[in-house]
């Protein structure tokens, strides 16, 4: 996108509320936000999260509430959005909180940890469990109140030139994987890259990475990465579920009258839906897609599962006697975790198992 | 509930507001309806629906329009919330689509149909596919405009006296199921049974019925069922991620505000988000329970499913030859049902398999 022309078509209304001090909105007050997200505008579905928000914002108040959404690096940098909400540059982000995994590992219970939750079980955890409250309580470091705003579902593990049979050929495999999961990959011997998403197909193709991932069969098919790479892996067993998160100013928050806070709430949860159902209604097509072009699925191998699975809870452990902030969500996460699998093991999944192995 | 407290409670406003022909409203205008529930007050999960619903419309409208739930029979009976939408006796009601079979079965869509969609897929569907678009327009029909309100998940297959160990068990079995699952069940020998929640628990202690289904091991505790039935089968084939729905009669709907559509449509899809929460996250404790109240669970034996699956698939054939809104419908659904476990298989269920069989 043409940067000036985004300057002239967006904004002065918007790039002049930076500057202006909160006030408290009389009810139906005309208010104009920026949102700041972490995500290109070519990718609808995580982009589009934020679009389907702001517009739902919009109709909600009648035209009065808007919120105009930038894609990453028109106002900020797609991790400096973080920043950005804190320092109240935007009163609000779209992003996905592991990316902050550096300043605090805590921030990943509010979008995915490895061998975490899945999606529906990332919404009962949220919503009806301690999750809103626990990230919430967290986030007041950063003057951030979170709503969840959208989730991938369980994602594909990645892009691979070679054949990956067993943990050996995971040695010294230059891929480019998010944080958390990246930290796990290491231990077993992966050189994890870090790597924006409009630099991934070119480093695969060059052979400066040997693999990559990035989402799922929707996304991955527009990055193009199956000219460059043949061997598609599942489960990304770092991300089972990876929650999206707006991010909203505190002080910005609180400005709002009860009746804004309850627009906000609502259409963040609205576009939560949306995402999901979007990503799960898109991917079918786009996974036959791939495999018409000569695509190869393949199954982590159990081995590299099991060694993943054993080098998390070990680290899980360890953050938890450094990490007083891990310590005190994951003790919540972890027994809501094994309840819902507990449970999700009888119905959920027969029905699921037996559905999948029809002829349909 | 004392009736006639009700009646002094909720209001007079509420029951002069169904004699009163609607009028398009300024927006902001105060507007009272009054929501008909399927439910007993006493189920927090699925009569708990519809008062998160009208909590956000209140909120989302300053208090300004306002939404009386009444529990089944409070107004009209359980099954009687379709007329009276329709006839425009409430303005709107909370229900499950499939109670209606019986006058067209393509109601069904709606909510759950044997062998049918997950509740992710159902979401999918409905937001992202052509549900919500065929379902409208097919309620039309019934000066109906649908929202999907709650999801039950992949409901539990219910409570036996015996256990079935093959598809001899099911001969004469008397069995407590709703209308689409009887359907099928029916055909394999059971003989179905249907009676409102109230009355499964008598019935089956004194023998009168030999098993029953009714949700989840959250309801099911409320119920008792336990006491007198302790072989709890799964997964209810029937049910595999019912759908609850809003209805709100068309010319009630017309005469909203484009913020008031707005305010309702969101408030649904919030509830809708909750309702799926709560039963996930709510789950697995009254499991618990039940577990250690002596309940044996038993998973379907494999032929059962077979038949049930064969059976269904032909029936559908045969709705198609002579229901066309059900052939019209059915084609796009039994399509998306392909894709959607085509994909579900890779990513979603191995990372599910996996977790299942952890020490968490």
């Amino acid at each position: 996108m043409d940067r000036r022309k985004f300057i002239a078509g967006t904004g002065l209304a918007g790039i002049l509320a930076t500057g202006t001090a909160p006030v408290v909105h009389a009810q139906g007050a005309t208010i104009r936000w920026r949102l700041a997200s972490s995500f290109p505008k070519s990718l609808e579905t995580l982009f589009g999260g934020s679009e389907i928000f702001a517009a739902k914002v919009k109709e909600l108040s009648s035209g009065k509430f808007t919120i105009s959404t930038h894609a990453a690096g028109e106002l900020v940098p797609a991790f400096g959005v973080l920043d950005a909400v804190q320092q109240e540059t935007v009163e609000c982000a779209h992003t996905a909180a592991y990316y902050f995994f550096g300043k605090d590992e805590t921030f990943a219970f509010d979008c995915a940890i490895p061998f975490g939750l899945n999606c529906r079980q990332q919404n009962a955890w949220m919503f009806d469990g301690n999750g809103l409250k626990l990230t919430r309580e967290f986030y007041a470091n950063y003057n951030v109140v979170n709503f969840p705003l959208g989730n991938s579902g369980a994602q594909m593990g990645g892009w691979l030139r070679k054949e990956v049979k067993g943990l050996e050929d995971l040695k010294g495999l230059k891929f480019r994987v998010g944080g958390f999961g990246g930290k796990i990959l290491e231990q077993l011997g992966v050189v994890p890259q870090n790597l924006p998403a409009g630099e991934i197909y070119q480093s695969l193709e060059k052979g400066t990475i040997d693999a990559a991932e990035w989402i799922g069969p929707y996304d991955d098919l527009k990055l193009g990465l199956y000219k460059v790479a043949k061997n598609y892996y599942y489960p990304a067993f770092w991300e089972g579920g990876a929650q999206l998160s707006l991010y909203v100013n505190s002080k910005a928050y609180q400005s709002l009258s009860n009746e804004y806070k309850a627009i906000l709430d609502t259409a963040a949860n609205y576009a939560h839906t949306q995402v999901m159902a979007r990503y799960d209604a898109r991917n079918p097509s786009a996974l036959r897609e791939l495999v018409a072009n000569g695509v190869r699925l393949h199954r982590l191998p159990k081995p590299v599962m099991d060694a993943a699975f054993k080098v998390s809870q070990e680290y899980y452990a360890e953050l938890s006697n450094k990490n007083p902030r891990w310590k005190k969500i994951y003790a919540d996460f972890s027994n809501f975790r094994r309840d819902q699998n507990l449970w999700f093991r009888f119905s959920e999944m027969s029905f699921d198992n037996f559905m999948q192995s029809q002829k349909l």
